[in-house]
């Protein structure tokens, strides 16, 4: 328990302090960092780690799994791994609050035991280690949400998404990092500092699940779970070369997690998985729905996981009766993405456009400065008065980020209830209208007055219309450390409560990506984020980007991503 | 447009002239009424319209709609006899705020047309006349939410719902009264007066959408469009003798209504049928949400309707796999219901006891005072600050119940987001337990820490559940004036947004239910309700109940009460 006599910065040495203890228990010992680490530590964990921990822990879920359930591998030799290599991703990347070698090796040998004895896998998840953002409740662990005044504050109870998991057969052996108040696209507190990018050290892990992108990014962990109310999956998904899956809100749940403003529902946060691989993200959501979480926390839609293993959108693409309609919207014409995610967008397009069940249309963006400004006065309507006196309680300071979204944010104010029931209905009036912009590819429904019938055939209209849209993560490539200023590309999303994939394309920012150096601003937030772009900032940073789908068309949009991965050749797991 | 100058008594007036005037242009004209009407007007409208008029308006929905889209009546035909039992019904018991005959012709020859020269009807309610609660705005005409201030409001365009339904072929003819605020469940208010209760004109026809359910259950209607925030579609269901759905928040569409507290999603009022069969219920919920309404109303989940007609639920039960298993919540422990609900649960009871296929269990109340605190001061948030503005900008007086549900509720006050986030929680925190409690049949789920792991199968676990809870609609059948005054047996389910269904037991009120003298009251609120029972005031009152579901199984509630009503030999229309 934190006592009220410590000040921040003694809490935050002991925080490190416990860390690192946890890092020190795994055996066998975790290998020390070089001295100098280079800007790019991804290859280091073939140095210094075990070519068996290697092997393991680049294998994606997909094929961990078969593997774990045929005892062809162990839960414990695989627990293992992930643990030697998670240890090394924090020392080199500060990405994990704690290790939980104990909780874990025990959790695997009863996996392995009941394998041994009921000669069948506890679950589809039978054996295999996940990752976890701090701020998902763990029994008996700390639960500070990034709040230096809030350590010491233990989950009493597991969060249901892992008594979810738990149910399914997984291990839970690494807990990681997440920025001051949850609401930075970076992840910095005053607790455990900075998580940086395993691809350029000098560059964000994004956030607020930064610990977790980083994380899988550098392959300490191939399955995590994320949180996501403006891009929070996303950003660090998108930085780090990962998958990642931000939900239609109330399909994954999420009792049992820490922040503020629980109890605002003007903005849905969400939950969702990271992983190496599509099917990850793909196994993860099922494994969940298929339990159904409706049934314990009431606010989840009782909607199934739709079974696509018929391929239901490539086949029919396939017997000519429709095509994959991919809208691109790739500039949302306030802020102009950098060089980088311009060519991995025409990368990707370039190998879709011939194909004879694929059409590409132009998606030309919506009002995003509206979408912003809705969405940025709806997340903090009590004025960001629980998160300024969760940080005021200790004396840390406001971190930049935090200052930008808090303080520098003009449309933060604390709200009446009739101010806010008028921007409920701003945000219902925009999502209608971005519906309708979606829909504009077909007839306008009719009225009782319109003079002439026209018949509307909802069914047909929908088959006329773009199924998703490919778009940037954000508006360039991870950025250096407290640059993260622009969130449209996401938080747009959140706002309509669209379901959105991030997958690497498997291109990395480098030299060849010339800034425009004719190119005139369009505002003050296209100065800013053309100007952070030089191409040797941005050395080695993943290129990814966005495909985003209608509300709970989670399985559409995961099939969507695996007949355009497998057209334009892109990773199904990295 | 309401004139800043006229009294509201002027501006009543007007209203009544109008609505009288839409009557008088009803050909034939509509008959005049006895100068003495006896208590119980159920039977006048045969004695005082033609024949054909009669047998047309007593037709249930799905005997309609075959014989107009065969021809065998046409829509000028039907839709010109429910103008006259409307106009009827209107003059006896005040249900209709404007008859619209000249714009329901017109419509109805269109289709009579369009069916002679496509020989195919226009959609699947080609031709019905269906009724509508007038805050559901049409294009036009006026839209006053039952506040005197509000008259001259014209909406702009039709509601979302009568854009679908107009497609699928419907006219719309009349529309109904509701009450002051919305927030009665009864229907009064200062622009029209009181709507009463057609079995018994001392008794109140229930609200909100009590013009809907006065109207339904004197045949002048045989669908209609009601709205439920608390009751408002299932009292006066349940009053007029008729079947009410009240679905899960977001699976029809309610874009277009007019109301206070438009952007309030805390407590999510909803759109609904009444209907004199049970078909009528399920076909106008298909064939919306056939239309995908979340293609234009984003809020909308897009949850197809689930396809029934293989019998799901009765093919499992007569397969011998599981029994259909209803919980029996007869008296939630704070307001004892009337003898004649006690009669009508042990009716029903003891027709289904002995079904092989059927497993009644008792389901235990769960909180109902903490239920009504939640919901009670969730309704208004803002103080009821809208309401008083609307009622006091025309100076018409606040009615009672009005009162009731405001001045006299001691949860309502101006919340501050804080105080909304806190009561949103509790909320949630309700909703979870109560959850639990309906699970409660089922071992619960295990978490990581459980010393012994129990696997958990929510499929098995849910077939050893509840499917549909069995309660009154109300605590008695519909009383005197202003008595409407404990809402739990409806309210609690819009907090836990369950489906209902209201269904009619074929049995009404009368002297044999007598009065328990012995009986001594739990509280002040049973005191009340107690002491307002005598079987006299009662005398011709339906006897309804309402089945409870959970979320977005409306299909499977509607399969259930088809089971039921076959089982029990209840009406399956009225």
């Amino acid at each position: 328990m934190a006592s009220p006599h410590r000040s921040w910065q003694e809490i935050s040495a002991s925080m490190v302090e416990h860390l690192n203890s946890t890092i020190d228990k795994i055996q066998p010992p975790v290998p020390a960092c070089p001295q100098t680490l280079p800007n790019n530590v991804i290859g280091l964990a073939g140095a210094l780690l075990a070519e068996k921990v290697v092997t393991i822990t680049e294998m994606p879920v997909e094929v961990l799994l078969p593997k774990l359930a045929s005892s062809d591998l162990t839960s414990t030799e695989v627990t293992t791994a992930f643990l030697q290599r998670a240890g090394l991703a924090s020392r080199m990347i500060n990405c994990a609050t704690e290790m939980l070698p104990d909780r874990a090796l025990v959790r695997a040998k009863y996996l392995d035991d009941y394998l041994a004895e009921h000669k069948k896998p506890i679950g589809p998840m039978h054996g295999l280690p996940i990752s976890v953002k701090e701020h998902i409740g763990m029994k008996g662990l700390d639960l500070n949400a990034g709040f230096v005044s809030w350590v010491g504050r233990i989950a009493e109870d597991d969060a249901l998404i892992l008594k979810l998991l738990w149910n399914a057969g997984c291990v839970f052996y690494v807990r990681t990092t997440e920025p001051q108040a949850l609401m930075h696209l970076e992840t910095s507190n005053n607790l455990y500092g900075v998580t940086v990018n395993p691809y350029n050290r000098a560059l964000t892990s994004g956030g607020s699940s930064g610990g977790e992108g980083a994380l899988i990014g550098s392959r300490g962990s191939c399955l995590g779970i994320g949180t996501d109310i403006g891009g929070s999956i996303r950003s660090p998904a998108a930085n780090n070369g990962v998958f990642g899956l931000r939900p239609t809100s109330h399909r994954l749940p999420v009792s049992g997690w820490s922040a503020t403003m629980l109890g605002s529902e003007h903005i849905i946060p969400v939950i969702g998985p990271l992983s190496t691989s599509l099917e990850g993200i793909k196994l993860f959501a099922k494994t969940l729905i298929d339990q159904k979480p409706w049934l314990y926390e009431p606010v989840c839609v009782s909607l199934p996981w739709k079974d696509t293993s018929s391929g239901t959108l490539l086949r029919i693409a396939a017997s000519g009766q429709r095509k994959l309609r991919i809208g691109v919207l790739a500039d949302d014409g306030v802020v102009k993405p950098h060089p980088p995610i311009i060519r991995g967008i025409k990368s990707v397009l370039s190998r879709l456009k011939d194909h004879s069940d694929i059409e590409v249309v132009d998606f030309p963006p919506y009002k995003p400065e509206e979408a912003w400004r809705i969405i940025s006065s709806l997340y903090f309507a009590d004025g960001a008065e629980e998160e300024k006196a969760a940080i005021n309680a200790s004396g840390e300071p406001m971190l930049p980020l935090t200052d930008f979204i808090i303080t520098d944010n003009p449309n933060v104010k604390a709200l009446t209830i009739p101010e806010l029931w008028i921007l409920t209905q701003d945000r219902e009036a925009y999502k209608a209208a971005f519906t309708q912009h979606w829909n504009s590819t077909s007839t306008s429904l009719p009225g009782p007055n319109d003079s002439k019938l026209v018949k509307a055939n909802a069914m047909s209209q929908q088959d006329l219309m773009v199924d998703v849209i490919l778009t940037p993560a954000g508006p360039g490539c991870a950025p250096p450390l407290n640059c993260s200023r622009y969130w449209n590309y996401t938080s747009q999303w959140n706002l309509l409560d669209y379901p959105c994939l991030i997958f690497p394309t498997g291109l990395q920012a480098g030299h060849e990506d010339a800034a425009d150096k004719d190119y005139v601003p369009r505002n003050a937030q296209d100065k800013y984020n053309h100007e952070l772009y030089k191409p040797e900032t941005y050395i080695d940073a993943p290129i990814s980007l966005q495909l985003v789908g209608r509300r709970y068309e989670e399985e559409k949009l995961i099939e969507a991503l695996e007949f355009i991965t497998d057209v334009a050749e892109l990773p199904l797991s990295r």
